[in-house]
């Protein structure tokens, strides 16, 4: 370093300062501002900020502090005193500070604020003398102390409270404003002594150890367990730690035409384009948070001090105009005098922040491109779905994964049936169970929200509420269900069936109770926002939709068209499952005989006539006992073929003009199953068959790893007549959508690919079947075939893959539970405490985990390429609607991403982000 | 290409021939040896070769030959004839000749031979006048027609059989010999007639016009079922097709003086050196392969044609000289002439391969490498376990995947508790179960062997069973296993409870009643072989041992070093197995509430003394709650310790001086509870604990995908005193051992790591461990601490982990079941189909997939070299013992392979004849 001794301390004030507002990192957000505010000549009380590098280096020092720093500080301040003609602990003019921390990012969970340090025995008598109001020194003395004691030594308020109390009982008065000079010398007294019982040391009496004991207080509380949760929480990452802000007191209790104050450039909950805030007249800022005394709204403040108003709101202006940002500012009136102490970007709902932004673009303020980068895609999601009214009370019993955002009220039930049942006599329900499957479709559909105790983000009760855009709480682990009981317990609370419970998919919370939920009005500024990111993207957005209903949805909030729709989903509607499960349990007998025919022919070629007829014989026998299985095996597929052709072609009518990606069955046979005991009577009831007969059925079906197993395309080549049925249903849809004027652009995926052979094999028959039903209906429909790349292998051979695959679409659900080894429904035991134990920075089902599943995409996508340059890619798994993945598949190249169709919008919108921040010029694998 | 005509057609004949040996791949094994004989001025009787080329150009252009090829043929012919001075079908001096295909490797599947060809009406009379024999002449007539009408029109040999019969009982005859000539003539009228019945055309008598169906019909037989079955069945790839081969008949059956008969240099079977061989007097090559007639010792020629029988010995000590191999050969003496027609290097047993390569060394005809390359490693397994008496008749009822080779003979036994019960009283059991698991194992070491229904080469009993050395089938689909009845059933047979089966776990045989089986014993020149091969190989060979004989065994068969020590398989001893259940029992407690007192403290730091002391009420009651499972915890893993110590000193004692890779515990935790209701009521009892309380366990750790889940390393950060335990347990071993002179160097194994924080946060804790057990026992032991590789994420970010990790071990199971998205546990349902289909070449459980999971071994070796140049790398998969892997390990670039105890010897052959294809310095990732 060129720099031997870097500055420690920067001072701001009389107009000038040593920062500036882009030294956020090194001066923390408030330091950097108030030298910004300095600058421009915004009324600032003046003072110096202690740099993060400082708090970097006393924690990567043992707790030391830089040489020198003890120096620069003395200097500073010094500088302070003469600035301000006062000098710390004076007798006759003492300097008061407050001293507070501020990182690069705000961070409620630090100490925040010491006020009126500096007095003492001697200040104090010179504060008496500066201002001449002796009740109005020892309340801020006794404040002073107060804080001290909280803040910097950790004592409780209680315990200085607990006096205050007794005094103003003694004195019968109610508020603290009504205590006397003398009974707050008194206070005072108490306090010390307080002070000293609890901490073992008498209250410093030299202003400088108190300064010195409240900065190692500012330090010491970056590390605290709540700030580093606070960081964990939030994501907060890189910075080196906080800063400490020293400057001067003012003071905002020093009579009636004192105050003190925060506003809010804009309203931050509408976006109103008004002054919106609070004050006290004669207070200090920690009345206000300590909600004493009630404050008055701004607009009041017009009436009782208009001139200080008209200054203040100019300031504001000229503050929200400089950083092109709604302000949230904290400000002082002294007698008359207005100082703005602090002023940030304000926080804001989603609402008010799309307002905002469409507001200032509109004004001149700030154009489209910072507009758009203004907001958190992953907020947009609160503007789609009921939200709860966020004034009642909320009695929280237990908190999930956040699984599927949306606010739900119902009856508690434990069974996909009772929800189906109590929903046609119009009950709300919530849905709880340990884990959903795909059984339970039909009452997850009926049910306001679904509450599981098992499984991740990715389970399949979250993939499927997210699909639905239904509310769900997924892994709630804390909760115990008893099925047998029709009950659950929850930290010694019993909630049994028809209890109305209700939950919240954005925050996980589980409540007792109805709480009234708020419904979503999507605005006109949303729209023009979503135009704008729409002018900005290079990625597509679709959207994974299984059903019309859904497909409709996707296309009102804006899907290019459908990445992935599952037609296993179909199969579990009314009428179907019958079929399907007639389908599977007559499939392994064909196959079985099959076989058998394939060996009898196969000797007979090899008898060449010899003995022929014995193994003739025996021939016809075989394919006599193959005669009922594939009887009822095609009567199933035949079933099949016009539910599914009548999906397909509605979801055709809702993407007219839109590409439509289809995959071929994906889960293994067993999920079309009933598992239970239960179900399986009622199984075999309403198929006429044995119950010993569908036990066996499901037992041989049995896997120990299903997510392993007899899945996707490998169904294709075993049972190749299942794959035959749904092409031929998506080509007759197609061709009847195009005699309706209906533009369709069927893509057929192939799932679970692993090998090149299986993909020309199965692409072989896809081309037959097609060929087929072009050839009858004398008609040509443009369809492609391609794969979803979902396993590290296809992506090691995307080269050979794509030597015959027209698409790829990246199924990262499958890819990152290969490539970590993961089973998404099995990761609750001990995902929780990687995260927590920082194994994993994220859950790796939430945000693509880019050095594992991420490195094979990059590979699979150099690979494929190389091989097939005009090759489409896209993404489809549940990541495709995160915006951190979204911004990783902009840049390695894809051509879209495809999620569900409540997180359309969010892809929109992090697909602009993400081209803002890297234009495609930049972008590589 | 320059040569737009090129040669079809090669001759042979007269001391010189157009090709060599070293043009197998165009004139096919067979062609090119007659060729090279003819050069060697070995007495072949000439012809000429229609070259490979042919066949695949016959193939490629929808089975039309190249043009041109007629022409060539009929010159060759005419050359034949002139060399020959005899013509096909001549009335006076007719040529016969011998039609047989020929590839480049041999292939007992195709169409083998036509003899006699170009006898018509005409040419019958030539070859009376020519022989002056009669009856030999119509004797070769109608053996023409039959050998035509099968080989050439696949009609059935029975047809013309039944004909002779008629007429051997009508003259009251046994032998065909004792037929007359006239019987014979009429015996060809009768052939004709039958001919054209059933080919609806009469028999050829244009010999041209036999020759072309001849030659059409050589082509035909190369992709005939049984032909493309044996090529998949021995991997036989890269073929242009086979040859043909007209070569001027000599008659072996001319009279006594005349004989035909075959000869191996030396005895296939035990491969001593002497002329090993049999052959007919007055018969044809045929009438051996007929087995009519008891062919004699070619001991006997010695006697009865002495003169003939040195010149035969000369001829073959000359073909074993120039081919420097044991050489088969076909000859055929016509009236005291000698005529080799056919040699090649002979098949011989694996016992014979090693004797007669070393003998070949020492006798200085061949050297060492190629004595090595001579020996298939596969193979070398036979010598090492006992096998079926092949002499007996077996009754196969079933076939399996040959999991683990050997030969097993023992009663049926359904249950792990059934096979122990009977073997205490000295019975040999057969366990036969659906599936293993881990409980099994117990019952799985007291079997003779093990036969399964489902799971792959890899499964738990597969991989169990090799790591035993017993034999095992596995996966034996078509076998219904009934644990009620005990009994199992196969293609309508019912085995019970005590009946006794045998097992050939070399060829996946199942097989009813006790079969005699052959104990191996190693020679000296198997020793020998495998010092060479120790000379010559680069890769170290460990072992995968996890008990101290496996160890023992292991190092007797020349492993350096245990490459994988499972310290879980130590769990399921007795004594044992309640103590893992105890701590598995108590765990989950522990962690709960260790969860809740850091949550409690948390809670107090944020207080800060506020409001503490209720919060530590509830802390002390927490820790009360903790202290029953702790205690059972503690007290599990106390008692654990020195158990694992004890095994550790063992094998530690058995591997001195070699390295000893230690894995720390690796399976879900509920591998080690009961799944089946009986088992869990022993368990509650055995514990003294309610059943309830078993079940829930069993339940909360139920995981869907349970390869994917809680397991390996997770373990070891959730439950991390049980890696503590087991570390402490190595180290201390370590301590003891070396205190009595033991060398020891243990490498301590981390499974499943799939994160860098994992390794660094485990690595610690090894370290902390070690240091407080050295430090205690003042001693030093330098240990290292290392990783699986075996999820695809591990491999790609290998440059991270092995920033700290100071080797790597690739599991190749688990590498392939993550690439593939395969369960080896589940495949079964589709792999059969997926090798037949073509669609995969090999099992990837059993050969290394170099697409996908070599792929991944690549990337890790590479970026895991990057970072630490001397990284070491081994892999420790079930691939470790086959030898393509091997290959592919050395050509990457290991350290070392590990392997089965039983596999340690393929592996070390393995290893050496990949070091002599690929030298080191060609060796490349």
């Amino acid at each position: 370093m060129l720099n031997l001794s870097p500055k420690n301390v920067y001072f701001f004030g009389n107009g000038s300062a040593d920062g500036r507002t882009d030294m956020k990192h090194l001066l923390g957000g408030k330091g950097a501002n108030l030298a910004e505010m300095t600058n421009l000549s915004i009324p600032v009380p003046p003072g110096f900020t202690i740099t993060t590098e400082v708090c970097d280096a006393y924690y990567r020092n043992n707790k030391q502090y830089p040489k020198g720093l003890a120096e620069e500080i003395e200097q500073n301040l010094s500088r302070l005193e003469g600035l301000m003609g006062a000098k710390l602990g004076d007798a006759n003019n003492p300097l008061l500070v407050s001293v507070r921390s501020g990182a690069a990012a705000s961070m409620p969970g630090m100490m925040d604020t010491v006020l009126n340090l500096g007095l003492t025995p001697d200040a104090v008598k010179g504060l008496i003398k500066k201002t001449g109001n002796e009740r109005f020194a020892w309340d801020a003395y006794r404040r002073f102390i107060t804080m001290f004691g909280d803040v910097v030594m950790g004592l409780e308020r209680h315990g200085f409270e607990e006096i205050i109390d007794r005094y103003k009982k003694k004195a019968q008065v109610k508020n603290d404003t009504e205590l006397t000079a003398e009974q707050l010398k008194n206070i005072v007294e108490e306090f010390k002594t307080v002070y000293k019982k609890k901490t073992c040391e008498s209250f410093p009496n030299d202003p400088k150890i108190q300064l010195q004991k409240a900065i190692n207080a500012v330090f010491a509380s970056w590390n605290n367990p709540r700030a580093v949760k606070y960081r964990q929480l939030y994501e907060i990452k890189g910075l080196l730690g906080t800063a400490v802000n020293v400057q001067s007191m003012v003071f905002g209790n020093m009579g009636d035409h004192s105050a003190t104050g925060v506003c809010f450039t804009r309203n931050p909950s509408t976006g109103e384009d008004s002054l919106y805030g609070e004050y006290l007249l004669n207070a200090q800022g920690e009345d206000i948070v300590a909600g004493i005394r009630t404050p008055k709204s701004i607009d009041n403040l017009k009436d009782e001090l208009p001139e200080v108003f008209q200054e203040l709101f100019k300031e504001a202006q000229k503050l929200q105009f400089h950083f092109k940002d709604m302000q949230d500012i904290e400000f002082t009136i002294q007698e008359n005098r207005l100082f703005i102490l602090q002023t940030r970007n304000g926080k804001r709902t989603t609402q008010a922040a799309v307002k905002i932004a469409v507001d200032m673009v509109k004004e001149g303020l700030i154009d489209k491109k910072t507009a758009i980068s203004r907001i958190n895609p992953d907020e947009l999601d609160r503007l789609l779905h009921p939200t709860f009214d966020p004034k009642v009370e909320k009695n929280i019993i237990a908190v999930g994964l956040p699984a599927s955002p949306g606010a739900a009220v119902g009856k508690v039930v434990f069974s996909a049936e009772d929800a189906e049942r109590l929903a046609e006599k119009r009950e709300k329900v919530i849905l709880v169970r340990k884990e959903t499957s795909p059984e339970d479709i039909g009452g997850m559909h009926v049910s306001q929200g679904i509450l599981t105790t098992r499984g991740g983000m990715t389970s399949h009760a979250a993939v499927v509420a997210r699909g639905m855009g239904k509310c769900c709480v997924a892994g709630c682990g804390s909760l115990n269900v008893d099925y047998k009981k029709q009950i659950f317990t929850v930290n010694g609370r019993t909630v049994k069936r028809g209890d109305y419970i209700s939950l919240d998919g954005s925050s996980g919370e589980v409540m007792l109770d109805q709480i009234s939920t708020v419904e979503p009005s999507l605005s006109g500024d949303f729209a023009i926002l979503m135009g704008w990111a729409d002018e900005i993207r290079k990625l597509k957005v679709r959207t994974n939709a299984d059903t019309p209903a859904d497909a409709k949805k996707a296309r009102e909030f804006g899907a290019e068209g459908i990445g992935l729709c599952r037609t296993e989903h179909m199969f579990f509607g009314e009428n179907r499952i019958d079929s399907v499960r007639q389908m599977i349990l007559s499939a392994p007998d064909v196959k079985k005989f099959r076989t058998e025919i394939a060996k009898f022919e196969n000797k007979l070629t090899k008898l060449a006539g010899k003995n022929g007829d014995a193994v003739l014989d025996e021939l016809q026998r075989v394919k006599k006992e193959l005669k009922k299985p594939l009887e009822l095996y095609e009567s199933a597929l035949e079933k099949l073929l016009p539910m599914q052709r009548r999906d397909f072609e509605q979801i055709f009518k809702e993407m007219d003009g839109f590409p439509v990606t289809i995959r071929l069955l994906d889960p293994p046979l067993h999920e079309f199953l009933p598992q239970e005991a239960h179900n399986q009577k009622v199984m075999a009831k309403q198929m006429r068959i044995s119950l010993t007969e569908v036990e066996s059925k499901v037992s041989a079906l049995h896997e120990l790893n299903p997510m392993l197993g007899h899945r996707g395309c490998r169904l294709g080549i075993t049972f190749p007549e299942i794959y035959d049925m749904q092409v031929r249903a998506i080509i007759e849809a197609a061709c009847n959508m195009k005699k309706k004027g209906i533009i369709v652009y069927p893509e057929i995926m192939l799932p679970i690919i692993s090998a090149e052979q299986e993909f020309i094999l199965l692409k072989e028959s896809v081309h037959k079947v097609a060929r087929d039903v072009m050839e009858k209906k004398s008609m040509q429909i443009n369809y492609t075939v391609g794969t979803m790349i979902e396993l590290p292998r296809a992506a090691l051979i995307a080269d050979k893959i794509a030597k015959h695959a027209e698409f790829f679409s990246f199924g990262t659900n499958d890819l990152t539970q290969m490539t970590f080894g993961f089973s998404r429904d099995d990761v609750g035991s001990f995902m929780p405490e990687y995260i927590e134990k920082g194994i994993l920075e994220n859950d790796p089902f939430r945000i693509l985990d880019e050095d594992g599943a991420g490195e094979l995409i990059k590979i699979g996508i150099i690979r494929g390429q190389t091989v097939r340059p005009d090759l489409k890619i896209g993404i489809c798994g549940e990541h495709g609607g995160n915006p951190q993945t979204i911004a990783f598949c902009h840049k390695v190249g894809m051509n879209y991403v495809s999620c569900s169709p409540f997180r359309v919008p969010v892809a929109r919108l992090a697909a602009a982000q993400a081209a803002l921040r890297q234009p495609l010029s930049q972008t590589t694998v």
